[in-house]
């Protein structure tokens, strides 16, 4: 480091320890009564000193946050017993309000600053990079999830439909997020926004400009088996009087500050709302989705026995398990250079896979299997040879599975899983 | 009652109940996890069942809410018992979660609903009412309160300007909220959306059309005394030169349902803010308002040296006081039939009564007086016959007063009035 | 006029005098080619500068207008003398342009400025006030009319649909122009404008805020025949199941400046277009309309066998016209005191009236009726006792009558009509 | 040709002879009277058919167009000896309406299609293709051309700032027709739609999503010399406080079917008005501008005494252009090999080339120059290697120009070009 450098470095450090002092007593003056007329003024200067530290010196305000705002236990005790042997409106009004954290209210008045949202979801998302490193910081996080879970509620949501009349500063921002099969250019963006296919978005009104959560669909004639044809670039938009399955064939977050947040579940069912109302025709809506963990899980498959499989699933694939399982030494041959055999055998344990999938989140659950069948979904067909690329060969041998959303029985089909039963279609229960 | 309405009202009694039993267990399934991937779905129901049931049986609602959905006692004590030996992230997060009352989470969910906000504002609006006669609903107002206390934070408001191209269903709004100076018809609207009047009001993204509050102003010259011709139909718009002073002459609430949740505060310095943006002329940000308690303190005068007045004020006043409080037994005559010594002891008490308001609220403070003060504004000028009305006449015996916002004063006016010390002007405060 | 009144006037009339000569040298600087790069600049001073005359200013302006702008005689003989001796593109391009009017060229240059048109507008409509006491004027109308009507083609309206939700400013604009049944206050406008009525208006972009022409329809479900229902303030809107028929029962021109530009024809087919898309139950689009000179022919009816009727038509109604032209010389009595025989011959003669209807608007026809019938719409039913208000008792002794717009039909009809044979329904034409 | 293909084809011309026949008498209908209540639904069919036909039979509807639509030879003359005769408002309208094509009348009927003034826009460009090898269509073109100057008049066109909160949409029109400096992809058009950069486009309000013509602005703190680095896709949006000088780097017209109707002139002072508005430090308006035909005319140098070039010019000049033209045999050197004389020559001549734009469009002028002198506007710099892409050192040896719009002198400029005589800077001036 240079002469110089080190001078700017040392000031920046002198500045920075300046300003989270002055940081910290904007926020202890935010939950003071004299603040208030002023609130305004003092959480725009606070959100704008925060902004202006540097990253050490974020972490230093995270963990004044973690220790500084919590309830005082023996307040919390003494209400507590108050209220244990005395229930009455009083008592509940005055235990209720000492038990919550003094952060959620830093937090509300925080939020009164313009543009303060975005600031806070921001500051969330730079939390949680580091959580990990700095356990201490869960009550904050604890905090910042109920409140933003309160006020990122679906009922303060807009779902906007995204088309290629949608501002390009938007557009650019599904490149930027999506997650599951990239956009390479606008070109294949383009093709995404025709008219055969469909892409919506919930926004806040806090954050204006900036979708919190996208899917994308296809309008097709039947439910797909691979997602090559859907991506195609060249392939021309169909006509509408063809659309019999709308396929969620993509969903993306966009806000990693709203971790935990429940979204895509509303989304996609208000999505489906909405085309069953424009598009009567429309009689199925399913999803073409990947399966991130089943190759990790095929790789591992000597554990099958010790997980809580029926005995007599593992007795039928038994011995196709003994041979497949023997050979694991080697890695997997490519699907091309695979036996008919292999192939069915793969595809069994592809659906058996996923027919046992957790609830409760198991280490060899895939978490998009457990996010639509916790939706509701229903189990529907596996596809070989789905994906080609090469991140899909990698985690799933290509493999691709279809989710059924039947508006009617998403409430059966989430409480049978809720009890770890997940509800399949015919060609799929049967293997089992 | 006739047979028919006895029988149709017997049945609709068999139908509240049946409802009645419906809603409860529909506002059940929605805080079990079963009920979680249909929960817009229930939500919606549930706030159907609850707007259709008659007023007795919104009423046993409000009962069942106040019943069932407290936290439990036992739980809480336990968990605030370990909090206490054990303070970190974990038993603070178990503490908060069963401290806080189930029907937050209730009210979260049921928001979910499409216009579910809308329905749980004019729920709570319907409870307001009769709350006096069911106290036990408080422990339910308090959960509303500070649910929307959070829901319509500053940072979630969006300010607009109301004018003449408004749509007529928001201006009729005004028309039936207009809780100051009642407008009159369409005629007495129109001239105060003029270009030397603004209307500026706060509105929430879920209730688009409603707005929450509104305040108007007048581009003056001078700071006002009177306050007929401010609201003179026939008057010509002034000319954008001689704009020199912005005066907010009416603010009204619009929503009962948002009672407690601070918005006058937050509009006014918007306000203040995006007109000194919008026309750097202006220099004085003030109001003309009502006193609308100082006709019934005026009444009860004799009272006066009971209260914490300062000595020497009442010394000073003394003299004229006696002889004053001598006459009380005969009404006060009307302004033009009282003499000169009585309009300047009048007016005086008036300074007097304004400049001993009572942050804490006695009794004896004026309501208007203490929301401005409380705000941070300074007393400037009482006017006398500054409203000519005979609701004024009754009130306040037609004064008025100046309340000035000096935007950089505003956080030590309201800490000195925390401190019972009201701020004022020069003029004013010679009196004492 | 006092002396001071006096030099007012005096520095005025010096003041409109200069402004004049600068106008007509704006006006002929606009048509040079050196005036070309700054045209907007001179268009905009030239339209303020007319706009700020004195009306005896503005009358010479015309007057300019007309003497200054003509084509030149002498050169257009000669190149229609060329162009009929070898017609080609040259000749007749050459032709075209020398004869057009100048003032033509420069209406579109004074277009131009920003707001022009609207000036534009504004000045045909004060000129049509003088034409008739000026009839050198027609030649600059008739190059008006040329002009707008190409610049108000239906290709460049917008059709709006107006509501309660429209702006304050707009629909104080309805309240001013209504010239069918005046709308006597906001609370009358609000029924208007509910679900079960329906108010359309076309705008031109250029003229964003003023509507040009606007009906009013009611949703209903049968044909009505009398108006004071559908104008009741206090009837309850109609469900929209029960909608059938779709009537308009006023339509109003805003823009004088507009004479002689086709509007209604195409707002009522573009309006009837829509509302049968919205809502396909719609079977009916009839009007209910005045009958605003059958009064006066009535009152005429000595005349009638001078005009070319059929003879069998006169034979047939002649004993009772005979006694009724018999007691002519009294006033007819009003409709209650009046027997059942002169009900009965009074509507046999309204039915009479309007089926002779001329295309080619003899003074004996009524206007409503050449408008609807040279639309293509058919006389459907005469309605007595329709409209109880005096302007109706005195225009139409309160007859109203219904045309029918069958969009299949109207072809057909308009060329019958054109032939002077008017299209009715078999209850009108069996009188006959 | 295969049979069936012969088959289709020869079908195709049946079907085409059909519906231009139809074409043809939907045409004739629009004109009478019989056509006028349905003229919507005429025009709509006309305008579909059309659009439906083969190429061929389009240019086929030209012919009729150009055949079948003149005025009147004989009525026309005849209406002119009239007028010369007695010239009155009769006389006048009568000759007005004679001498007008019937051909506009068609044209505007047409134009009530819905959509029907995109086509007949289209149309033209279509028309204009086949133009110089059909030159009886000039009549039909000069009625287009007539037509939309009015209908595209400047003062309904609508100003919009264009910026990456754009549709996708939009944008993609500006990466076709930038005819400039090419948009190489989206990276690059982002670039171009920064803080520092701006693009504003005109657009009529009957083709709400087709830009007219846009131009695109750079804001620099001087007048650039090069246009490489307003170009540079990595390069860093300028602080706004630095802005002096806004160049006009770009423009181009979106729409072959508008030529000849001006836009560039009223777009570009429009903009200047809007950016001094905006940002009063802006001091200069200029451009950046290339110089297309400089490289053709050097090439032809000998020329040059031919030319109405003042003899003293041609004198200072003669030696080196001896020289130079000697030379000429060869072809230029590139401008790295070449000597620091030859370079000042070049320089010297580009000036000398630009000072002698002729208004009246010599088959020397460059076009650019004569746009933008045309204007108003004044030749400001010439710039070596200003442009070092290809087509530049093709077209110009890569030299570029400034023209400064100083919106006081700008018809006193275009006033003396038009006398042939161009405005420059004394830099260029003192050359010659």
């Amino acid at each position: 480091m240079s002469v110089l450098s080190s001078i700017k470095h040392a000031r920046d450090k002198v500045l920075d320890a300046r300003d989270s002092r002055r940081l910290a007593n904007l926020c202890r003056q935010l939950l003071t009564e004299r603040g208030q007329p002023n609130s305004v003024n003092i959480a725009t200067s606070a959100l704008k000193l925060y902004e202006n530290l540097g990253l050490a010196s974020q972490h230093q305000f995270f963990n004044l946050l973690a220790e500084e705002f919590d309830p005082d236990p023996g307040v919390v005790l003494l209400l507590a017993e108050r209220y244990a042997v005395n229930r009455n409106p009083d008592t509940l009004l005055a235990l209720s309000q000492a038990a919550e954290s003094p952060r959620q209210e830093l937090f509300r008045r925080l939020n009164r600053a313009p543009g303060g949202t975005a600031v806070l979801v921001h500051m969330r998302e730079l939390m949680l990079k580091g959580l990990a490193t700095n356990p201490h910081w869960r009550s904050v996080d604890a905090d910042f999830e109920h409140l933003l879970s309160s006020w990122f509620n679906p009922g303060f949501l807009q779902m906007q439909k995204i088309d290629w009349g949608s501002p390009a500063r938007l557009l650019e921002q599904l490149i930027a997020h999506e997650a599951v099969h990239a956009i390479v250019d606008w070109n294949d963006l383009r093709r995404r926004l025709q008219p055969d296919r469909r892409c919506f978005a919930f926004f806040h009104p806090a954050l204006p400009l900036e979708p919190l959560i996208f899917v994308e669909v296809a309008l097709l004639s039947e439910m797909p088996n691979a997602v090559g044809a859907l991506l195609d670039e060249k392939s021309v938009a169909a006509d509408p009087k063809s659309f019999k399955v709308a396929t969620f064939y993509s969903i993306s977050n966009c806000q990693p500050g709203l971790r935990g947040i429940s979204l895509g579940n509303f989304l996609i069912k208000q999505v489906a709302k909405a085309l069953s109302e424009e598009l009567p025709q429309l009689k199925t809506f399913c999803t073409l989705s990947p399966i991130p963990s089943f190759g990790r899980w095929l790789s591992k498959l000597d554990a099958i026995e010790s997980t809580r499989l029926k005995p007599k699933v593992v007795a039928q694939l038994s011995a196709q398990l003994e041979s497949f399982k023997a050979r694991k030494q080697e890695a997997l041959p490519a699907w091309d250079a695979m036996g008919i055999k292999d192939r069915a055998l793969i595809e069994t344990l592809c659906g058996f896979y996923l027919l046992h999938t957790s609830s409760t989140g198991g280490h060899s659950s895939d978490p998009v299997a457990r996010f639509h069948l916790g939706n509701g979904a229903r189990l529907e067909r596996v596809n070989p040879q789905a994906d080609l690329s090469k991140k899909a060969a990698k985690e799933s041998h290509g493999f691709m599975v279809n989710y059924l959303y039947d508006l009617d029985q998403i409430e059966a089909n989430h409480e049978a899983f809720m009890g770890d039963s997940v509800q399949a279609s015919r060609a799929i229960k049967q293997y089992f």
